[in-house]
């Protein structure tokens, strides 16, 4: 489904939407969906919603008709082959690999300044490669709003209307209308506020005024670097020397020198929370449905995965036996898993490692990866 | 240490436990154990207790010193390598291998057709090989007594005082007390009865004219065969076919014509009940514990297994990291195995199969094993 795009302002000299290159930052280890999710096999290159497609394949999917190939990835070094196999047609000069770690202020920044210096007029949208969307149409409108309010010269988040009062995300508190040519939604932010407690959380949802932050922000890239500059200039600077070299053949020599050097800070500091201060921020809520796959609980409710009597298995050839047993079971081994008198259970099976818990504490999986690591098993982290 | 043995009746021509030779039948797949235990690695075949042998070995070592070598083993053909492997001094004529299985009155009959070819006077024991008995000397004490009992012309049953109303075990009533020189102990036997529901197992228990009936049994091999031929004349006909080949060329041969001729029935029926009906069984009640590995459950009392938190922890180089979780894993696997937030669970880890249950449905394992069985998964099991 195609929405047409509205009229834009007559001192634009193309369509937005043609300024509109996407950035996927592939980042994070996933460590609540450990052992299956993990350093060598995170979550964005696991298929966990049954489609056929891993999340980070279906990422680039849902962004590709809005932009062409106009999309740039940004992922570890050690992720390089896995990400190639997956997305065969990214042009080498749009694969940002991270020598280290630096945080989604570098990874984003980065991408920012490589883009900015191909076309200052760029608009881009970060979008996290391991969130699961639907509909995608809907998704897609949201986007063309944001991309109409960025060309305002806004920071554009796409909200997500709450469905509950999760205490797991940050919130946005939303403001008054703003008057955009194509983007009906467009709205001012108030500010971004940290994870709440339930209380806070219920408050939040009663309001009608506060959205989810899902992470995902369309801007000029332009505006996006005049804010890192203004917050952090080392990092602005490392950043743009990288970008200066990135489409010539220096490109590895510099970012090797200076990567490294770069501070560790997340773009929300960096450039979200001050930029929303300076008035910068829009948003658009929106009421697709989205999921960050933040636990195995998350994965049960996404699949239509089959139903074994009451248990929900997960994997390709599993072979499950189960008897008055509720709960799920995901596996990429071919084992035989039997589940007796066992109630609300998450199994997860691995080669060399598994995970049995349950569904109320699914979310706490990350202290057996501290716990693991603290024991000094990390081959299996 | 050595119990002073007591004299004999003037009858005998020499001391009863010179005519000794213990049987031990090592069959049963333990289904209940299942899938540390199944028909490729049954239940005798593992150290189920974390001493560093096998119940096997464990249970030829119990016997050994009342019987020098004279041991008999019964076991299928598929275990002949395991069993050679754990009992290297076991004489080839001693080694009794089933061509299939034909239940117990069979197997122990055979074994008792060939000692009694070998000597009519001999006196033999029937001991299973997947049991845990502690101590030793309490158990020999009892078996001593058995033997002097059965010189006088009697099978004599070695029951288990009771400890709790056990449903799980058939019961026998025992009568009075019969004078028999190096035996106190000895008593006449009412009846065999089955496996008790709860209500008629506490009055067992109440009455404390009940002991449990672990299988094991001392008799005249002469007396044994009377009865076995007399209830199940075709059986004792093959058996001693076979037996009179035994120690010839022919074994073999011989063996391997018959055996698969050979009905099936329980040496239970086919001997014990009715020579209890006949008034020609004994029984030595006797206060060593006793375990039958029956479940996951035995086998976590059993154990003096590494405790990490709250959870038991059997297997040799197990990597297991717990948090609020209470039960067993047993892995004989090298697998990181993290248990969180789950109360009272059972784990069982192999290469091939996963068991997870909780101790209270671990009696119901059978289960899993006829669900896969019918399944077709039969490669596990």
């Amino acid at each position: 489904m195609n929405t047409q795009i509205p009229a834009v302002p007559a001192t634009s000299r193309a369509e937005p939407i043609d300024k509109f290159v996407a950035v996927i930052p592939a980042g994070g280890v996933g460590t609540r969906l450990w052992p299956l999710s993990r350093a060598a096999a995170p979550k964005f290159l696991h298929d966990l919603t049954g489609s056929g497609s891993t999340l980070l394949r279906a990422t680039y999917d849902r962004l590709a008709p809005l932009t062409g190939n106009g999309i740039v990835l940004v992922t570890g070094e050690a992720h390089r082959d896995a990400v190639c196999r997956q997305l065969p047609e990214l042009a080498d000069g749009d694969l940002v690999l991270e020598n280290e770690p630096k945080d989604s202020g570098a990874a984003i920044g980065l991408a920012a300044a490589i883009l900015y210096m191909r076309d200052p007029e760029t608009i881009m949208g970060s979008f996290a490669a391991d969130q699961v969307i639907s509909p995608v149409e809907k998704f897609q409108d949201a986007v063309r709003e944001a991309i109409h309010t960025a060309a305002t010269g806004k920071i554009v988040t796409i909200g997500i209307k709450p469905t509950h009062a999760a205490t797991g995300f940050g919130y946005i508190r939303t403001g008054e209308p703003l008057a955009v040519a194509g983007a009906p939604s467009a709205h001012a932010v108030v500010k971004f506020v940290e994870k709440p407690s339930q209380d806070v959380a219920e408050q939040y949802l009663a309001s009608g005024e506060y959205n989810w932050n899902a992470g995902m922000f369309v801007a000029p890239v332009e505006l996006l670097l005049r804010h890192l500059k203004a917050n952090t200039p080392d990092l602005y600077a490392g950043l743009m020397e990288i970008a200066e070299a990135w489409d010539t053949p220096e490109r590895v020599a510099v970012k090797n020198r200076v990567w490294p050097t770069l501070p560790k800070i997340a773009i929300d500091y960096a450039v979200a929370e001050p930029a929303a201060d300076a008035g910068d921020v829009a948003v658009i809520p929106a009421d697709f449905s989205w999921d960050d796959v933040g636990d195995f609980a998350a994965i049960a409710r996404l699949n239509n995965a089959r139903e074994v009597d009451d248990v929900t298995v997960i994997g390709e050839g599993a072979r499950v036996f189960t008897e008055d047993s509720t709960g799920i079971v995901v596996t990429d081994t071919k084992r035989v898993i039997a589940l007796i008198g066992i109630e609300d259970v998450v199994v997860v099976d691995t080669p060399d490692a598994l995970l049995v818990t349950t569904r109320a504490h699914a979310q706490l999986v990350k202290r057996a990866v501290d716990g693991l690591k603290a024991k000094g098993d990390t081959d299996v982290l």
